[in-house]
């Protein structure tokens, strides 16, 4: 058995960052998982604030946190000096250190020594946890939805928060499943499942969504793109291993080619959604598509509303953009629960 | 830039081994890679011999030799204590030792310690090179060979480099890039492509068939199946990182579901192509499926003529089995080439 979850509830550290752009994992644990959030904890009073109690690391520890966990990545990705201090009381406290940083934790040799004498730990979760293996195959019990793409880096994550947030609203049984670093620290656990070693990526899958009750779903975060010539085989195994039920295709408007690659144009998304579904088949030939999810992010309130409803005549299915609630979003959960 | 290249020329360490099928390794290169190949080593004068020159390390020093390869595979996969005095002598003599077993060598302690004061390698070659990254996605100059397979374990690794050979014999300049524990052994270097961080596959492939020269070929083992649920990602992201302008689709006859997963059927040989290209056309739209090889070693020399030829009416392309040479080989090839 292994076991996925990360010491929690956490406390927040912003240390002394005062761009909110740079705090983006502070301001998505509020955001997305605020039960498992005590506070925040900061080196300098300027610091941006996500709005809960400041505390210390040892005021956090009597008010039940169990790590702390580094809520900012300034440019460059490394833990600055000034930091390192509250680190290490946080972990002289009680609490074990998170964090998604490049910088592994235990790099820094002042936070090495200090986990040593406390007994504390230094988690990374950018490391996949120990004991993968390549998987089994089997049909396992519950539902799952996977959120997949025309590419990397559109809305997967979001979507795939959004719609559990959805299915939790209709009463209807549900976790997330992370696998990239800030899924994980919203989870709570999970897998960062491009890290893994390439042959267990189905088995991880496997062991991020197991056997669950019937009615019960996943929701689980997909990853890059099969149509992402530089990480295709990690979605593939990702959708093999998980087995989804339901898929939810994700775009994003004004998208024309993949990640970093201008000369790969991404598919269109009829042509995304039959392919998807056609791998998806081969570990459960009962797949259906349940919607478009449409990152609009870059159109005003109307440009949205037009676009949206453009693509439902064409594909024929609902499409929403999971950020801009309402009928939309409602007609794509309805689509994924009716089954 | 990355070297892939094993010590050699090798001497084959057959151990205390009277059991051929557990030394295959060694027969594998003494078959495939006379060249790379001085002799044999022996604990025991009872051992299994591959017909080279019986040395002892030292020996095989003076005679140019620069490693040591463990050649036999016994049931566990541990390295024998009996083998161990001649292991450290070969470190001693100045050869590295390289192993594809298990077990890993520095993990045994007199290895390591031998290593430590010699200055000598322990090589794993289940290990990948470090260095490695996510890769461009850039086209490359030179033409790329890849096999793939309807399933794992089937013939991608003989079959190519079988076709590397009947290459060579046409004068077509060609190396065969290996994928795989035995393949790196055989090439002289390679990367264990399933062993790779799953972000890295694609990367890896970039990397073991670089831009070569206009008319080249790099004929590139095969890894699992994009039809087997637990290797899939590992085989998309070795094809679309490979950007392949042929491939060779290897199956067994009689194999009818995939390798450990009695519920999963093999595809069947037309849909397998068919979905092998469209998924190749996204890095290299111009890439075509040159033939079939067909393992046919559970049948007779009269079944496999008949069924090699059913398959090639079938399908209408050639079908050969590289272990049986003839007519047919020689149209695969011929359709290999042509381009």
């Amino acid at each position: 058995m292994i076991d996925l979850t990360l010491p929690q509830p956490y406390l927040l550290f912003i240390g002394d960052m005062t761009i909110a752009r740079f705090a983006k994992t502070a301001f998505g644990l509020r955001d997305w998982a605020p039960e498992r959030c005590v506070g925040e904890c900061v080196v300098s009073a300027s610091a941006v604030t996500t709005g809960l109690p400041r505390m210390t690391p040892a005021d956090a520890r009597k008010a039940g946190a169990r790590s702390m966990v580094i809520g900012v990545a300034p440019v460059g990705g490394e833990i600055a000096p000034a930091w390192i201090p509250t680190l290490v009381q946080a972990l002289e406290a009680g609490l074990d250190l998170i964090s998604g940083m490049h910088t592994r934790l235990a790099s820094v040799p002042e936070l090495a020594a200090a986990a040593n004498q406390t007994g504390r730990r230094l988690i990374d979760v950018r490391t996949p946890p120990p004991g993968l293996s390549t998987g089994t195959g089997r049909k396992r019990s519950g539902f799952r939805l996977l959120t997949v793409g025309t590419d990397c880096a559109l809305g997967k994550k979001y979507t795939a928060l959004s719609l559990t947030r959805e299915f939790k609203k209709r009463g209807v049984p549900v976790d997330f499943r992370a696998t990239g670093q800030t899924g994980i620290l919203i989870a709570g656990g999970g897998i960062p499942i491009d890290a893994v070693v390439a042959d267990f990526v189905a088995g991880a899958a496997e062991v991020l969504s197991p056997a669950a009750a019937a009615g019960h779903w996943d929701v689980v975060e997909g990853q890059g793109s099969v149509f992402h010539p530089l990480y295709s085989g990690v979605s593939l195994g990702l959708l093999h291993g998980t087995q989804p039920d339901v898929i939810v295709m994700c775009h994003e408007v004004g998208r024309d080619a993949v990640l970093g690659l201008p000369d790969y144009p991404t598919p269109n998304i009829p042509e995304a959604i039959e392919l998807t579904l056609r791998l998806a088949r081969r570990t459960n030939p009962q797949v259906r598509c349940a919607g478009l999810s449409l990152n609009t992010s870059q159109l005003d309130a109307a440009g949205a509303r037009e676009v949206l409803a453009e693509q439902r005549r064409v594909l024929g299915i609902p499409v929403a953009d999971p950020l801009r609630p309402g009928a939309e979003l409602n007609h794509l959960v309805d689509a994924c629960l009716q089954g």
